[in-house]
């Protein structure tokens, strides 16, 4: 169906964004082909690259796109999990890394303004420096702001201040047939029509290509504080965290972590965590105003957990305790990272955390699997890691692939099935993309995803934009 | 186009949810054919009203409706401004006033399952006997769910606790052609597919009927406190604003008022509203969770907006005070709804707000029309009256049809145009409807409204389902 990208198409793409702009040599190219996802069996080569430097110039990629009929992928920093910007069905790849500009701060609305191209790690700087927070926390600093609103982003600081979704209060988006439109603007309450600025959120580049955000600031946080809260069991750890929504106290993030995956990312980074006792950690980020308010909160924090079961409360009240503590934390990724296959992502309420976690580590050991778990605990984002390695210690022993492979498929799906059956949905944060697109009916009804097929036809008739993902 | 509703239509309707639940009399009918919107030549009546009672009734009426190509009207409380519950094209009203049970108050999870037809007064009162609270407060206690959810209502609050769209978890809906799909559910964050969850929010009863709903609930407010600020003129008033937020308060509310209707309301409601110096107050409404904290965050707020020209500062710290003050101010739209022929409810950059009243003012000068505007601060919604009496002292005074109504459209078209100038759209929390179709344009590109059509048409082939209101 799709036409192949032909000398002379090359030869208009780069009368359009500039022959500099449009890469074709393999050496270059080869990395435009994959993302984080660890299998490289989804990878696939784009026929080209092209680096388009303003919304006028997407709008003209697109419709030649619609003229020739190749498939376009849209590109972030690529830091996603799920396949979504592989150029699965081949075409091009649209990389947004040269629209990279933070184009204004704006202090009477409190809000940004910035490119699709600007990196989570620059963004966060830009704000900071000019005396604000952006709070959503998700993660790899090279993410892109396009990409991070196309996947509807997460992150461990949801529980008290959301998602993307709730920082995106506008949209430049380049239609798939070339319409440049706004949704949205610096404004923060719409009832304005159907919220097309919510539907792009999330919709992962099958809608249209964002090539400019408004984000909504906050003020910065005055103190955090971090609090390690050892438990003997899991059950006991979450039922404390709405024990503590209750006396009002929202902390900035509620993590659980697990042990085994603890001691791997201690020796990893030759950090050390504050706790050794029991299975499994609550780690709890407070944010507050003044310093007699932290304390307040911590003494209620701590005699919260330890009336509910905790073993023990770490204070990590320096700056020193508390980076290593947050670097432990977000560096598990990294260092589990060479033994993971895959990185679930399953959102389900946060009461069936510990039941699902159980049934994880039941699944884990009729496969002899190793399913280390952990995720956010305030708002049930669970994320399993299915691994070809063995746990030993702080050690991580290879498995043999005809160990794993032959059982990957079967615990995925065992997984997700215990998922679904608690009233969860495949993808808290990551999205669908090229990867878990079979289990997407885990989570949606044959009848809303054939409206969200009819959604797309509406804006995509041709298919040309990021074809293959999603559904 | 349609077919009327025959007598065989009735019965069949009587048939499927109970000869009881279908009425046809004009007497009872008659109600159904307005909601709050002050011009009744947009009301229509309907053929039928009909009132299921269960997810399943619906469904098979909106089948019933298929096969016989009549419009059905879907109606909560009926307190909407804009006709968006009126059956502009005839056919059946179906009001969901029966399904108005609160199914679970789920304190694992923090939600609550409720029916599409509880009010907002119920389902308040439900949530606070069990220690929550539902923050989004978009004014009359008889909205219900179905309506707030179909508007994406806002309310004063939205400041720190966000619109009604923040709320929503999940949605029972019965699709415009019967089928009954579940968006969303006890979780928090998702990625998984379109958000037709979000999509649904805010579509106006035009994509599906809802008939359940899933909220978000919140620990209850410990301790608030309100202040009310006067100032000379607003441009000052609402400058105080950023400054307040980079100082990291957030107050629950910060809304802005005009001296005017203030001494209107005062008098019908024979309660004392503290302040009468300047133009324009601030009304900011804090939380709390201790006195202390409390007490810091007045005295800073008092020195921020006095140091940027505040005239006093007056503080309702005891219960009845503070219950004077939120009265008046609740009631400001009750007080002068006799002489209202339109609210409107832009939605603008907050930094706009002065000029844009500025020139509200103009308009009203040069049109010889009373133009009261106040709304919220914070988030920059502006509710401008446009009035058919002048007001004299704390009187309003009755015009001629003649001084006001060959004026009305050509004042609200001004008001409108400054708005859109100013990056503003026409409907930050009451929607589009019927009333504000005509400027829908002013928000949303062609581009955009062609893809709202192509979306309807995807859920509503048949046009069945509210037809005639957004666009």
């Amino acid at each position: 169906m799709y036409k192949k990208i032909t000398a002379g198409i090359i030869q208009d793409l780069a009368g359009l964004v500039g022959p500099g702009s449009v890469l074709t040599d393999l050496e270059r190219i080869v990395d435009y082909g994959h993302d984080e996802f660890s299998l490289r069996e989804i990878a696939r080569l784009p026929e080209a690259v092209v680096k388009p430097g303003t919304a006028e110039e997407v709008a003209a990629v697109l419709r030649l796109a619609n003229r020739e009929l190749f498939p376009v992928t849209p590109r972030g920093g690529a830091t996603g999990l799920c396949g979504g910007c592989v150029p699965a069905q081949g075409g091009i790849v649209l990389s947004l890394e040269r629209m990279n500009r933070v184009v204004e701060v704006d202090a009477a609305n409190q809000m940004a303004v910035v490119e699709a191209g600007v990196t989570l790690g620059d963004f966060a700087k830009a704000v900071e420096e000019r005396g604000y927070a952006f709070p959503p926390h998700p993660g790899d600093a090279s993410a892109m702001i396009g990409g991070l609103i196309a996947t509807n982003a997460g992150g461990s600081r949801a529980v008290k201040y959301g998602v993307i979704r709730n920082y995106v209060r506008g949209l430049e988006v380049v239609l798939p047939r070339g319409e440049i439109v706004r949704l949205g603007g610096k404004y923060v309450k719409s009832s304005s029509g159907y919220s097309l600025l919510h539907l792009m959120i999330g919709s992962e580049g099958t809608l249209g290509v964002i090539t400019q955000a408004t984000i909504q600031l906050l003020p910065p946080f005055k103190l955090t504080r971090s609090l390690i809260i050892p438990y003997a069991d899991l059950a006991a750890a979450i039922e404390s965290v709405p024990l503590l929504l209750q006396k009002s106290i929202t902390p900035l993030a509620v993590e659980f972590v697990d042990r085994d995956v603890i001691r791997i990312t201690e020796d990893f980074l030759r950090l050390h965590w504050p706790s050794s006792l029991g299975a499994t950690d609550l780690l709890i980020i407070l944010d507050a105003a003044t310093e007699a308010e932290m304390d307040r909160l911590s003494e209620e924090v701590a005699a919260v957990c330890l009336e509910r079961g905790a073993i023990d409360v770490y204070i990590a009240d320096t700056a020193k305790k508390q980076d290593e503590v947050l670097q432990i934390r977000s560096k598990i990724y990294e260092a589990i990272k060479s033994g993971t296959v895959e990185i679930l992502d399953i959102s389900l309420p946060r009461a069936e955390i510990p039941g699902h976690v159980k049934r994880v580590h039941e699944i884990g050991v009729e496969n002899r699997i190793w399913l280390p778990t952990f995720g956010h605990a305030a708002d049930g984002n669970v994320h399993t890691h299915i691994m070809k390695v063995r746990c030993e210690g702080n050690r991580m022993v290879p498995l043999p692939e005809e160990a794993w492979r032959p059982r990957f498929e079967a615990v995925r799906a065992a997984i997700y099935e215990d998922g679904r059956r608690r009233g969860g949905v495949v993808s808290g944060e990551h999205g669908i993309g090229l990867v878990k697109k079979d289990y997407l009916s885990l989570s949606a009804d044959p009848a809303l995803i054939a409206l969200m097929k009819g959604i797309k036809r509406t804006f995509d008739p041709n298919a040309i934009l990021n074809p293959g993902k999603i559904f």
